[in-house]
């Protein structure tokens, strides 16, 4: 059998191709497809991406319009195609891998073939009678790839960055909750995994509620002010090259319009098209969150493990069987899920690290492996995240007796007679009860070192997990 | 409008869950696919992975069959479905995150599950019917997941080399050939970017195939040993506990038999069983190659730089225009692509490096990651490799006659004099040239320092790239 | 030959050593000696740091002789101890490595008897009459290492950052006054190595300028915030256990008066005891920096290329002969000098991540390698900014003939017509040129396509340099 | 006061310099000191690599000597300053910073003008009357920095790993040993850190013996047979310029006879010149290492955590007092120390990575960076294994009682039951466990599931730390 599919034919630089009619990309997106076939990421496959950049490709034909460079019947087409790509029509019509060498010229051709297509189609025309509306002279005008590639990348990110508010919010709030259900759950706490001085349950996720806390705030307080500074206007390599004065403040005053953003325009156009420095702090900033949920699933698997043979302070809520093998095991799968999470948010860093350093002269030809890192580590953050509050963290137990029981058994609580006895003292007293296996307390009042109400005051919850009142 | 999907009730040590019926896979699985929602690749992206697995289920049925375990009818079962998934059926079955927690518990339950369902309807009853063919009594009998998973990764990736092999040593091939067609190019060579001594194309591509030809040595020399020594038969910890002495080694050999390989029994399967080595070492053979290849594009993009402001030596066949706004600009999209991906198995590495050193005392939780990371490693160089190979190396052409004039013009032919009038004088002379801007030949010849017939002889072609025959 | 040296005789919890009678460290100090031998970075190597913990000491003494907790005359001796080490004496008594077990424990004991014992002598008492001055219940009076430690680490880098401004910001200024020096040469841009549309040499270094100066920016925006916040009072775990409720601030206030700067509590103390997002940040920052830098360095590498076969742009001032076999050479070893600085600067930040992502429970016992690579990095960026400042980019020259030469042959000026002419007409006109070697002017001209008076106006310095004053 | 330094007057390209007259460094050694101040590590404190750039400078000289290109006074001259550098001597004449740019050149110009002015005094001159012996005419002979260079590095590293394998051995030793001693302890083994079935602690710690033997083997099967083979004779970009055919198999096989090593020539010398494949191997080995002794590390701070409220399973010597504050506390610092140095080494590697990716062309500039961070490693892993080794694993005792005690207690036991009573049965039985409190044999007895007899056989330990003995 044999299946004919109607095509059109195209021309490019480098001759004439022959496209599938029914697609809105052109012959440039054809070649990419054929040259790049490495990953299974698609442009289709980050939804936001395709939407920011139809967000610049709106912006930068309303500055065109304004500046009468080209006629209102291309202007309303562009427009109209623009607004069904935000809408999120058309999107499987991008079929390009994100792993493209080009430094997304790709892309932003795709962008303007699907949208010269889809308006040409508005005005009537067939797909691919480009001397009514074409990619290059009309919806590209005034822009090149190395403008609006990385400011639609800047774009798409605040929006991811929106996105991920949420799971990270409800994270936090989470643990607070927790924090608060264990106010009063004394256990011990341990530095370098040696028992140290007593806490509650409560303080331990407090800190990880107030840690990730700080985490968003940075989050928030420093990236949308460097993603929302971009270079469109700068063109080629950043002079304007084929710009009027006028446009560059348009087109950024248009997208920050269309996107409810405060878009600003780069005050070294030059350096913006090349650097990418915002991308390289946004990853770090990612990476710092990753070490700390990292850290924090760490403690979940230490205080939950056992149930019998180790530390058991916490109880994880099972989520499925744990063993082929092993009757009635449950293990910490959702933290470790997390840790895989990070590590993988931490190798993309150093993807991007590279692909960042690598930058030659007036371009970085790496921004698409930096683009799909960063997408892909941001949308990797919020589902962890959600997996780790929903399927962990609101169902936490505490196993308080246990809590209490390695509390009263412990030697750390040597410390606060430290004041009365001084260090060498409790310091005999700590070796003692180490090595005859016998409470700090019994040693204290075998010896009279100090009254019972001292003793009691001393050791009261009160004054274990918090500074003393005004003393003694 | 409600549709009604049929359901069977399946039961775990959590509880009841209602299965779809058209599903293979059972409630272990739906667990899995509920808990984890975090990457884009599933189990049945690695048909590969699915087919290693089957194999090891396959050995161990054979195993537990010949010491007279299992029945008859059961052993059929299992062995006509674990040919079915070889065969490359009901891999849509596998629908799991790659990121799992749980150290590849729901990997290995998804294959028990699939592996049961499918020998049910074999023996002709309705799936989820386990009291005849059971998950875990029957499918799993003497394994774990701790000891099934990471022998299944092992003989994935042997087979996943076996595919790497083909483009390796044809892009080597392709290097070669040009080396080759290159022979004759006389060139300058550059150290630290500044012009050094001449040398051929040919030399150049000749070191560019050389370098790869000695990591695809390099890799099966070490990889095949490392990988064929497995866990197999360890059970949950190495310990080899709910198994027979002789189990192990008639598995062994029964996995050698089906996969064709020389598979070998760990010497120490507690070690084995936690330690992540040999895939550490595969994910490093693999940067290795990332690292040269990254350099050997690099170069590649510098040869080829230009076309009028470079350095001009090559040409890259143009692939895709290259640039919205840049008329008749062509870009080295093949090579940058090969950079993405060297960076992606860069950062990989540091994925799998931190996945490796996070394990725990009898195991490692993280395995799941490094599985990933390895089999998308491994694709990735391959799909990369052919790329570069067929869309870049094989219609790469020199600019012969710009490579000639460059040596001509060159300082750098002074150290070919160096012998004859000694260091500091051809360093004045470097000197004067670089100053003036004339030709050391000029210099030489206007100073009377060497004869023409000398001149002529020690400026051969022939004595330039190579040491020199029995001396002047 | 024996020579005797007289000892003294200390104990602690493991028993007496024999501490050297002239040493002013004590027993713990000893047995850190001997436990660590691990790296050629010792504690007195970063005077900074000895000052930073003299000063919280200061601080933390203060605070108890104001709560009635220590005599006057402890205070004094204390004081004094204290303020000898921030003058930068006795330094050479803190002999231990920075890579250390322990979390800091070593280095708050060091410090505390180093002090006990300056201390001593100032009371008239001879060193280890303990007694009278306690390293423990004295100098580390309401301390813990846990807050100790982490807070003159902060404080040390908080100086250590001021240290760096200045070669930061005086490489900026270079590149500045280079950046106007070049203001006037015309050359071409490139994009992905390929010859793009023209620039100015000047427009070049002012990027350059630039990207570094928001570098520094971002990081005086950012850190000193950070860093000021420390956990000091937190002691052992963060709930301020041994200290009264006044105390952490009356600290936290001495400590700023001392240091000059603006140092506050953390909100959270348990989260602030154990947590190194500030460390990681900072880490991230200087990498950020890195990457520009080495960017900055491969681009002067490339630019000065040659000098007959490469790009040969610029010239950078020779600093040394460029090899032992080629008379003549030079080679740009400063920017090389720079990348490894910069190589080292990313590969600390791993080491910085692993330890952060390493941290257990109430404390991260790999504090002590955050601190050696943060204050290695800092020292070897401003070290390396200040190299490549005076050593190269002061005497850097342009070949300002070579470089017009390049733009005038080039095909890159063809983009500047594309307004004129569209996007098809000079593609084609560019890849006629390419093919035949003819200039693109020429090629115009021959067709007749544009006026000679328009293309004057078209092809003049200004309208390719920047965007076009109100159009055509 | 004014102290006058007597000097010489030496000159090289660039033009005059005053050197100490004491020096037996020249002009280059002083130019590269005043451009490279980056990091404390001088190439003096490297003394194998001296020692083996000095080995390399007599093997050439010998080569020479042979082809009657240098007098018999020269060539005694040569071999006299090599053999006192081989003996130690003269090597605080190597002042220069390890970070240097230049590929090594003034490394190797180090060792021309040290070996010269040695040279010189030995034939009777005064240090700088090169007219008699030239640092570059004489001692440099057919030689480049780019082949003697990376030869000396890989020698130098072939000397260091001869030098790792006995910290590295005895380490092993040790574990072997404690393997021994501990051979009949049971104890729980655990996966992901739940409880998972019974083993030995012998077990545990020969695994720990077997993981490290496994790389030791590797490193030795691996990397001298990579190291061995160098690029000497290939000259300044490997095509041997200045040398004649006889010279690279005679400088070769001298060698070897010094080193004592089986020394090669790599089979294309335009590679070898350029790749850094080997060294990224060997640190990539290293780091293997790296990650699996951070593993142990942390399994033994695991193991030894408490001493009451942690697993508590093996005690650390204690080695120092661990707490400022916390009387009687004592860390895991010989392990946390450990750590640190896995962090380090794996940090290198990323290090090297990026340095070997960054090489251009005919030469990798960052060469220096590379050997200082692989000698760095391999020191640092020698010294850390023997702390390890001697301050932990030869003192850690087992407490035998706990670990039996948790054995009994713990629920994984019904694991081995399995195979008796089926998953579901043993599940529900875990299950039963779990909730209530009680022990599974308990409850087995209660529900008369299995005799006796039969339980005592199954429980039995031989039958629960190795496969059973055929069957039941």
């Amino acid at each position: 059998m044999n299946i004919e599919i109607k095509t059109r034919t195209e021309k490019d630089l480098l001759g004439s191709k022959e496209v599938p009619f029914h697609c809105y990309y052109g012959v440039q997106t054809l070649r990419a497809l054929e040259n790049f076939n490495l990953s299974v990421h698609k442009l289709s496959d980050f939804p936001i991406f395709i939407q920011a950049l139809a967000m610049v490709k709106s912006a930068c034909v309303d500055a065109n319009f304004k500046l009468n460079k080209i006629e209102e019947n291309k202007y309303n087409a562009i427009q109209y195609a623009c607004q069904q790509l935000i809408n999120g029509s058309y999107h499987s019509h991008f079929p390009i891998d994100m792993i493209q060498g080009g430094a997304g010229t790709s892309t932003n051709m795709n962008a303007n073939e699907v949208i010269a297509n889809i308006g040409l189609e508005f005005l009537g025309y067939a797909k691919g009678e480009y001397q009514h509306l074409h990619p290059n002279n009309d919806v590209n005008m005034s822009q090149s790839t190395n403008d609006v590639y990385p400011s639609a990348i800047k774009i798409g990110l605040l929006f991811a960055l929106d996105h991920l508010n949420t799971p990270f919010q409800k994270l936090i709030e989470s643990l607070s909750s927790k924090a608060n259900e264990f106010s009063d759950i004394l256990k011990m706490g341990r530095t370098q995994l040696q028992d140290a001085v007593p806490m509650t349950l409560g303080q331990e996720f407090s800190a990880f509620a107030h840690t990730l806390q700080n985490d968003l705030q940075k989050l928030n307080h420093i990236m949308p002010d460097s993603l929302s500074v971009i270079n469109l206007g700068g063109t080629a390599i950043g002079t304007g090259i084929n710009t009027e004065t006028e446009y560059r403040i348009k087109a950024i005053q248009a997208l920050s319009e269309i996107t409810g953003k405060n878009i600003s325009s780069a005050p070294d156009l030059i350096e913006a098209t090349t650097d990418m420095g915002d991308f390289v702090l946004l990853s770090s900033l990612l990476k710092r969150t990753a070490t700390k949920l990292s850290k924090i699933s760490n403690d979940l698997r230490l205080l939950s493990s056992g149930p019998r043979t180790g530390i058991g302070e916490i109880q994880l809520e099972p989520r499925q069987p744990g063993s082929s093998i092993m009757p009635g095991k449950v293990n910490p799968v959702i933290p470790e899920a997390m840790n895989l999470a990070c590590y993988q948010i931490i190798a993309n860093d150093l993807a991007i690290t590279l692909a960042a350093e690598g930058g030659q002269l007036q371009l970085n030809a790496f921004e698409p492996l930096i683009a799909l890192k960063l997408f892909e580590s941001i949308e990797l953050l919020g589902k962890a995240m959600q997996m780790l509050n929903e399927k962990c963290i609101q169902n936490i137990r505490a196993n308080a007796a246990h809590c209490q029981h390695l509390v009263e058994n412990s030697i750390g609580i040597v410390t606060v007679l430290n004041p009365y006895l001084g260090y060498e003292t409790t310091t005999r007293i700590a070796k003692m009860a180490n090595e005859s296996g016998e409470s700090v307390l019994a040693l204290i009042k075998a010896e009279g070192l100090l009254s019972d109400e001292i003793l009691a005051n001393v050791l009261a919850v009160h004054n274990m997990i918090q500074p003393k009142q005004h003393a003694a």
